[in-house]
This record gives C-alpha cells, structure tokens and sequence, in this order.
C-alpha cells in the first residue's frame, strides 16, 4: 500500500487534450512526463534550482511506471514525490499520482538519478547543497542518507 | 493591437518541463496544443459538450500562429479565445495566449472549424445547441451570426 | 548483457527534433513513445492486429527503462523486441534501443500488458490467435507459454 | 493548386501511435511538428547547419497550416517544402505533406522565420552562406531573392 503521509511534496498536473491517446485515456508514456513536471518543480522548490539548465547537473538513469488506474480528459492529477534513496552518486525518487477526483491511486512509479557533469562527462557526488536540501526536506530519509 | 476585452473565455496553462525544446522555449507546435487546451475546455464549458468523444462532430480545418514574445520555463499562460465567426457550417475561433507573469501577449493565433458528422463522412449545419450557445456567450457576435 | 540474437522484430525510429529536449538528448519520456511504436507495429506485424483501434484489447500495467546512452538529433534508432513471457492473461515484451550510428545500446526496457475487454471492462484470457502467433514467432517462447 | 515540382526538398516522416489523437487521427498540432521535422532537416541538408543547437540562429514568427485529408495510424508521410520568399532578415518556408499511400495531400502550411543573434537578443540580416545555399538550391527563387 502507499502510504502518502510520506509525501510532503506534489504538484498538479493538468490533464490535456494532448495527453489523451486513440484508446480514450492518457497515454502510457504521458505518465512519466506527469513524473517529470513534477520532478522539475521538486529540484525548484526543494532542491533550490534557480531554472538554468546549465547548472541541472542530473541525468535519469532508469525509470518505471506501474499504471494501476486510466486518466482521462477532465481529471486532474496531483503528482506526489519524495526521495527515497540518497546514495553517494545517484538518488532514488519516488511518484505517486492521483487522481484527485476520488482520490484514487492512479500511478506508482520511480526514477534513479545520477548526479553529472556536463562539461567534464561523467558522474559526480552528489552536491552537498543537494544532500542537505533533500535530509532536511524529506522526514524520512535521514537515516540512510549516506547509504 | 489584441483587446482582450472582447474574450469572456480564458484557460490556464502550466509550462511543462516537455513544452520547453532545445532552444530553451515553447516549442513552436506546442503553442498549437496551448490553444486546443483551451479550445477542448471551451467546447465544455462554452458548447454544453459532455466530454464523448464521438459527440464531438468537428473537424479543423485550418490554424495559424504569430509568435510574439518566447515562454519558458515557469511561465504560467493564459489562453484567451473567442468565438470570431460563425458560418453555416464552419466557425472561427480566435486566440491569445498571456504571459501571466508580466501580462506580455506572447502569441495569436487562429482556428476554422467545420461541423462533421463523422458517421456519414461530411460536413454539416452547425448544430443550433452550439449556435445559440456561442451567440449567447460571445458578446460581439450576434450580428455575424449567419454570415 | 543483452543478446540480440533473440530478438527477432525491429523496427527502425528517426529521432525527431521534437523528441530532444533542453539537456539537448532525446527526453527519458520519449524512450517509451519509441518502446510504443514499436509495440504497435509488433501488434500488426506478428499478432495480426489490423488496425482497428476498437479490437486492441489490451492495456499497460507496468513500464521500465534503463538508459545507458543519449540518443542525440540526427541519430537512428533501432527499436529490438520480443515477448518474453506470456502468462494466462498477461504477457511481457522486453525492449533494446540501439544507435544505429555505432551499434551502442542506448536503453534497454520491459512492459507488461494484460488482454482486456473493454466492453465488459474486465481482463481475460490472451486470445489463442494471439497466444499461437507469439509461440510461432518467438524462437525461445515455446517452453514457457503457458507459465 | 499545388505544384509539387517547385520542390526539391522532400523528408518521409513515419506517423507513430503517439500521433494518433482520441479521434483516431494525426493530432492538428502535430502537422507542425511534422513541418518542423522537415524543417531541421533542410537547415542540415540544405543550409549547411552542423548540428550545433547555438548555431541555429533563427526563430519562428509566424506559422499556419491547411487540413485536407486525415493521416492515420500506419500512413507514411513526405513532407515537401521549400524556400518562398528570401527577405532582408526573415524568410518564408513552404510545406506540403503528401500522404504517400495514395499522393494526396493531406496539408498545406508555411512558417516565417527571422535570422536572429541570440547573444544580442535581436533580428540580424540572413547570413550570406544561408541566402546562397538557399538561391543556390531553389529553382524559383532566385528572381526575387533580395526582396
């Protein structure tokens, strides 16, 4: 079960026309964008990114969906995420998306992240700014934070 | 110049993350999908549409865009439109898509549209429900009514 | 490591310049639009699916990827699949993604999807038809088709 | 009427299953993705540009497009375009997408484009390697390049 008291953190995500496929719900794909909108707004709001692309020095390393309920055109989404896992290179997210209409589980899903840079090519710790935002934000995460 | 005092109409939009292309804006297409957004809601709330699909008897038949002013990420827009014509069995919609941020016009477009019935393959009168329910929304229109 | 001698269907995928995003690859969302267009001509191809949106009875219940390379403008990519294991109601496909240009292994990822009858809104049984072509045309099948 | 033998420049675009809207054909807004997919690839083939995203110093102004016929899911699409007007600092381009199952054509559109500095943040004069690639490559142009 999920259990969303572990969640301080969603976003609302708006379900378009677009978003719908030919089978009359939002397409599979469509949902780890869900994720993504979401994600983005977690490194603004949580991780302290300013919005330059330059300095989001991340790269999504594998990713997953379980699709339990169909969205369809009017729903609104609530897409919830935490940080599951903080390693010394790479960091776990983890998303649940309801549908807030009735409150159903519409989505499970997760992401590994690895932290990157650009310029040089290759993985890097984990920025402390980082690892701080995310111990002090997440309430449950402090104790494996540098596992 | 856009008077935006004519458009009783708007719809919130969230820039995504998968708006944003790699020259750092609102991909040019996803403006199209800005104003379906809104077109979609408009239908709803404005033509009395009950969200089934096979209900929805229209087709575009033509679209068009200026860009004004780039989004980016963060932005929030709102898309105005309106109803700019109504014909015997097509109509036009116009729109214009705010930055809310500073209120900058950031696009307009355009959109026909033809009464379809999709069962027999052709284009047919525009139903009277949506007729009466465009001349009674859209304050500037009922004297092209016919046209 | 992946053998791609058991997979026996491809399908070719141009990287569009919609497709890249603002970290200047190919968006971790779009590797499951790839995954999909893949699926469905799987679906005409070997299942003898024909086009009819309506008799597609079949839904998603889970997706992965893993990315082990950037897919870039101008890349060709390889869509690899197969079933690899088809249970009472439910079956997987496994997916690799391969860069044309060098041959390098850009992702690798699974779904599992469950016959389902839209009409009664339930799942059911993989339809035989469905169930013999998969066991015809995938070599390594045979010994767990009914697992 | 179209004249298809103004155009030399053709790229085949595949419709994928993501194309496909609830209306069981390729969605409007995805015509411009289909004009921009052939519009990157003129910028390569016929301009000269290297791939490098900086370079590519040009924006949208304005765009628009002419439904004919309906794309579905497993039509293959040549989009035709090609250079209609060479100004001081903007440019038009010409398309025409041809359903290539039958040669009909499924729609027309054209874009606006302004040569653009974005370190300036303004509209500078077409680059000359651009104005002659482009008069070098267009049958029709030439008589009117400099208007």
């Amino acid at each position: 079960m999920v259990d969303l008291s572990q969640f301080r953190f969603s976003h609302p995500i708006e379900v378009r026309y677009a978003d719908i496929d030919v089978l009359q719900h939002v397409n599979n794909a469509t949902y780890f964008t869900y994720m993504e909108t979401a994600r983005i707004q977690y490194f603004a709001e949580v991780l302290g990114w300013k919005g330059h692309w330059a300095e989001l020095g991340v790269i999504i390393a594998r990713a997953d969906c379980e699709y339990k309920q169909p969205l369809v055109f009017g729903d609104t989404v609530k897409a919830y995420m935490r940080t599951s896992r903080l390693g010394a290179k790479s960091f776990d997210f983890a998303y649940v998306l309801v549908r807030e209409e009735d409150g159903a589980i519409a989505a499970s899903g997760s992401s590994v992240q690895v932290a990157y840079d650009y310029d040089q090519g290759g993985s890097i710790a984990i920025p402390e700014a980082w690892r701080d935002a995310m111990t002090t934000y997440e309430p449950g995460l402090k104790g494996e934070a540098r596992t």
